[in-house]
């Protein structure tokens, strides 16, 4: 017997024929002799017309009394979800109890709509699943010290149920989604693409970071710090399926050190394409020039991805980073009106037409030669590098977006990750 | 300065057009000085719409698990409200807060889906009004002992605006509807009815049971008990009129002994033509009788409304109750399978074409004659009384159906009701 927190998204709650499914599921699970919690997020849609409704009566407030009464509106679309899918598990003889982060209670922070977990009080649940229930517990949500109703901010669901395995010291948190889990890259750009039974937590938090969305980054440093285990699984899948078949599907997202040792130097390839990059030329190398340029970019709350700073020549440096496309302009209006001639470069130049591409492995700390390899493969491609930006586990690129695919595949293709037993 | 508790029914919170319409109400009061302590209803459709999910979901459940869940559910109607309200008084620059039932806390019993407020804790309410806020609470909802969400029925929210005014000893409740007020009768049956300026709290409980049905029965017992006062008016007037007017409009129910002296003998006329009557005609006179007959009525779980047994002749009495339209067939049923024969009564006979009028005044206690009054006017119309019930502050005849628009105007002429200045 195991005690299991499974996480179902919003399309999963989409109607009650979906909640009923997710119903059999869980009662399935509980039926093996598991002790089940469950984490909902609100029905499909139904946090975005919540919100609207709001946007309605006040289109452009942003303050705090706002923000709190916000929380308070989009917390009751989790609210639902867990009375409905109680409901749903008693009327298929499953006992069923529901929580809100309230009742549980969950604290967190005062951050009204991006609050964060403090404390889970693991009572009341325990007490419920050893009589034999399946507890529900409203994603997304917690309280504060005064007792204010909190959220955690966007996929803060995801967050909520890794956060409760860690309280409950959970043996698995399973995350159900409409992907059936995570690939050496997206498969839609590399048919090839292999899902990988397990992928290391350090390798997953840059995995996400650079575009695979398939979990709240925020989630994954949570399950990071907690060791949490969590696997990332299909909700398509027949609900009938065998649960020691379903226990073992999808992407295992994993601390132990033996697997790592075992793992492939390159995991996967991540890929971005909703970037701009930003060239400041000549620019006199003296202390806090870095500071200058990206210090003005933040305060206009622009986020700066890649930075690159080469050594400098004749007491000059060049200093590029990439931002996000829609902030493209006005950062380059910033630059152009205010930056550049304070600080005395030379000139600046954008260009929205560049793509990010990354190799991703644990394995890379330890091989010399993994950039060099990526390196000769896209010169091999006739793929120009524009800027280059390492880290312990991730090496990334930056080149021209008509080549995004062809880089994408070729790598692929270099690391073996097309090849089965390989990964994992 | 007053502090004034204002309730809004779903209609008035059926849009954000109608909630912003709401919000400029409020702020107008609270502009002329007044402390206000909103509680506004679930927008209208919405509790239908949750409770329809759960029917989906479990379409024959009734265990008192399922209950609890469907508290969880339908309370986020309210929940949604408030905090709708609240943003939209923000956006209008004025200070307002939202709470939940289980924020102030409104403390009630366990009894999910029809629980009773208990106690009411006024801390944070008066801190926050005392900073200038306007307080906006749930409806229809509160919290047990153990921390559940309960919810206190249909129109509950009436009631629990009604409590918030006893707790925190408010001048004046005011239960904005979609009429402007109580009038002497239904004014679809007699155009000449008037809109009576103030009425007493027993008169109303009458006149609401009799099917008046503008307030829930509950919130004026609870409104008696504590000594609120409470009035009745309309929410769809111009947000704009004049606060002083606004708070003169609708009809007051007032528990001031010298307003009840000045009162006229009859008040208004209630009438209800949803029940059936039945007759058991050659009841054996025995002690229990009335138990037997209505004892098995009951255990049916049929209510039962004007009951009369006359005196016996002969050693046989007859027997006659009123019972809901569609209730008569099946308790037709019962009495001739199984009542009537063991009772050894001659027959029982059922006829759905009746109709209740009662004639309600304070006045009635003192003043000999009225009933009298009450049935020359019937017979002057040549209408006979099938049945005929009294109590201290009312008058009841059953009499047939076709007659009641007739009855209705001739009591209504005959006890001076549309003549102005003579009621309240």
């Amino acid at each position: 017997m195991a005690l299991i927190v499974q996480k179902y998204g919003g399309t999963s709650m989409g109607s009650t024929e979906r909640i009923a499914q997710v119903a059999k599921r869980v009662a399935k699970w509980a039926r093996a002799g598991h002790q089940v919690v469950v984490v909902p997020s609100a029905m499909s849609g139904e946090t975005n017309r919540l919100l609207g409704l709001a946007k309605e009566l006040a289109p452009s407030h942003v303050t705090r009394d706002y923000f709190r009464e916000l929380d308070m509106l989009a917390s009751t679309g989790e609210q639902v979800s867990v009375g409905l899918l109680s409901i749903a598990l008693q009327a298929q003889g499953q006992p069923a109890v529901s929580y809100t982060g309230w009742q549980v209670p969950i604290r967190t922070t005062s951050a009204y709509t991006k609050a964060r977990i403090e404390s889970i009080d693991d009572q009341k649940v325990r007490a419920d699943l050893n009589a034999g229930k399946v507890v529900i517990i409203t994603g997304f949500q917690g309280i504060d010290e005064a007792g204010n109703i909190t959220t955690l901010g966007r996929g803060g669901s995801d967050t909520s149920a890794v956060a409760v395995a860690a309280a409950l010291k959970a043996d698995e948190c399973l995350i159900f989604t409409d992907v059936d889990g995570i690939y050496t890259t997206d498969p839609r750009v590399v048919p090839e693409a292999r899902r990988m039974a397990s992928i290391s937590f350090e390798e997953m938090l840059e995995m996400a970071s650079l575009g695979s969305k398939v979990l709240q980054i925020r989630s994954v440093e949570f399950a990071g710090k907690y060791r949490v285990p969590v696997r990332v699984l299909s909700s398509f899948t027949p609900w009938d399926i065998d649960v020691a078949v379903e226990a073992k599907s999808g992407t295992l997202i994993t601390f132990e050190e033996h697997e790592q040792m075992e793992h492939a130097v390159v995991s996967g390839i991540a890929f971005n394409r909703d970037e701009a990059k930003i060239s400041v030329f000549g620019v006199p190398d003296r202390p806090g020039i870095a500071y200058q340029i990206l210090g003005a970019v933040a305060d206009a709350n622009v986020e700066v991805d890649v930075i690159i700073q080469n050594v400098s020549k004749d007491g000059k440096t060049d200093f590029s980073f990439t931002v996000p496309h829609p902030d493209l302009a006005r950062t380059m209006e910033l630059l152009k009106d205010k930056v550049v001639p304070e600080l005395g470069a030379a000139d600046v130049v954008g260009d929205p037409r560049i793509c990010k591409v990354s190799i991703v492995g644990i394995g890379m700390r330890s091989h010399a030669g993994v950039a060099a390899k990526m390196f000769r493969t896209l010169s091999e491609e006739g793929i120009n590098i524009q800027m280059i930006s390492t880290s312990e586990i991730k090496t990334s690129v930056v080149i021209d977006e008509k080549y995004m695919e062809l880089a994408v595949r070729a790598l692929h293709r270099a690391f073996e990750l097309d090849m089965p037993g390989v990964t994992a």
